[in-house]
């Protein structure tokens, strides 16, 4: 391996905590959409906002993989992670959708417990961003994240099993399993970022 | 990067154009099943066929890149977009499948509207073929693919909207929403296609 | 190419031939889960604790590529293996999940053909593992695969077009449909295995 050239340049950590930080957003208007209150064609609109400024930001980063001559870690590790945080945000984004879309008026309180440990996952994973540059307390953060992807399995099995009751017509059941294997799909997509994070880590070490 | 030593053979390209030619006829067909008099067993057997020799286009080409020394462009680009192409005509072929197996008698209207969103992708993406040889007006196709592929997003959006109106039961919704959502499992399969089309004209600028 | 030294450290061929032989116990516990007097909580049970071991296999896998100087073949192709025969697993499980999640009482007589060409699927992935010492008689497991996923590919059709038939209510479609669809991704993930070893195979040869 030899010694490894660490650049000064911090550009890249700025950008993912960035990226991460969208996430955090994104799961607020989530938590904001499931309140019984809410106004879904505003909170979908801003979604749509959120969901281009992380665009954006993840063409930053892709613009300056392409441009720097020495990048803090693999080109390709760099691509992965912010596509990865990408995927967060189009699965949070898409669960947004799905509910005004299918104009969907009476949500089961089970989803909101689920939207819980998405916020809990934009948090750990905005707060670990900043420790790429020292490579410090990232093993903590993929744990909790494995940590709350089996919560967030077992929540997305018992609202299955309650869909399926009976107590729901199969039109509702329709459209609820697709919000409901949304919500699951960006938990899954948080686990697959702490997956990356961790590769890199290793590679680093 | 130097000189770049271009191949005069020109099999590959010819093989990339015969290959998206497949998919103009594909698309016929696709809409040919929509139309109220179609013979769904007669037009499922001639998609059936098309795919296979679709199939034969893709595998000539695999075999050409394992066979052949110099390639035009990187080996690993050739096979993705031979796979890519193909992916394309699969998702073409499982709509035309599931119409049958399904045994749908009357398709919303909006279907047309989205086969006419994947017969315009099939076209530009045949024309922007022989364009690999000389890498020009390959900008103007995949611009147009993305555009096409919003307007396909719309419609798709517009689809499930109405499926999901009360209009439907919730058996023919199960249905519909299959075929919905493979007729746009299609558009996104050219908009990959037309990626990779960019990044193989990026690295060869 | 030149020489190739082949260690005669036989680990990774006794890891994956473990690793297929879970297939064969989770194959045997999908039949089990599908026969009329099945303890479904039991048999869901037992599939999680043999999905538990498949796991360790596959760590046990992982572990060996990361810490060893000579593979037998390239590591990512060990990987690839690795994560494919998981991958059987996985769906494997998940057909036992969903029949348990859903309380499904009644299951169509067909999903038993389905589960008869997965065990057999099973068996002769589990009877190939050793022959990728000596990389004999590989060809006619995967020819076998692609004629069994043929049959596969088949009864899933029927079964699907049965399922639309009429004769079930859409709440059972719901449910069945994602079980069937289940069956379908263990065959597929056969499938893939089957491909990873048919590359290695042309690699080495």
């Amino acid at each position: 391996m030899g010694l490894k050239f660490r650049p000064t340049d911090t550009t890249f950590y700025d950008l993912f905590s960035e990226a991460a930080q969208h996430l955090v957003g994104g799961a607020e208007l989530l938590a904001e959409m499931l309140s019984e209150t809410a106004d879904h064609q505003d909170v979908a609109r801003r979604m749509r906002e959120a969901e281009h400024q992380a665009d954006e930001t993840t063409h930053a980063i892709v613009r300056r993989v392409n441009t720097t001559f020495v990048t803090p870690f693999d080109r390709e590790d760099i691509y992965n992670l912010a596509s990865g945080i990408d995927d967060v945000m189009d699965m949070m984004d898409e669960v947004v959708d799905l509910i005004l879309l299918y104009e969907v008026k009476i949500l089961p309180a089970e989803l909101s417990t689920q939207v819980e440990v998405i916020q809990r996952c934009a948090e750990i994973t905005a707060a670990a961003m900043p420790n790429l540059r020292s490579m410090q307390s990232l093993e903590e953060y993929w744990i909790e994240i494995n940590r709350l992807e089996n919560v967030g399995d077992k929540n997305h099995r018992r609202m299955l099993a309650h869909l399926f009751s009976g107590e729901y017509k199969a039109m509702e059941v329709l459209k609820l399993k697709d919000i409901v294997e949304s919500l699951e799909g960006a938990i899954d997509a948080f686990e697959k970022v702490a997956n990356i994070v961790e590769q890199i880590a290793v590679k680093e070490s």
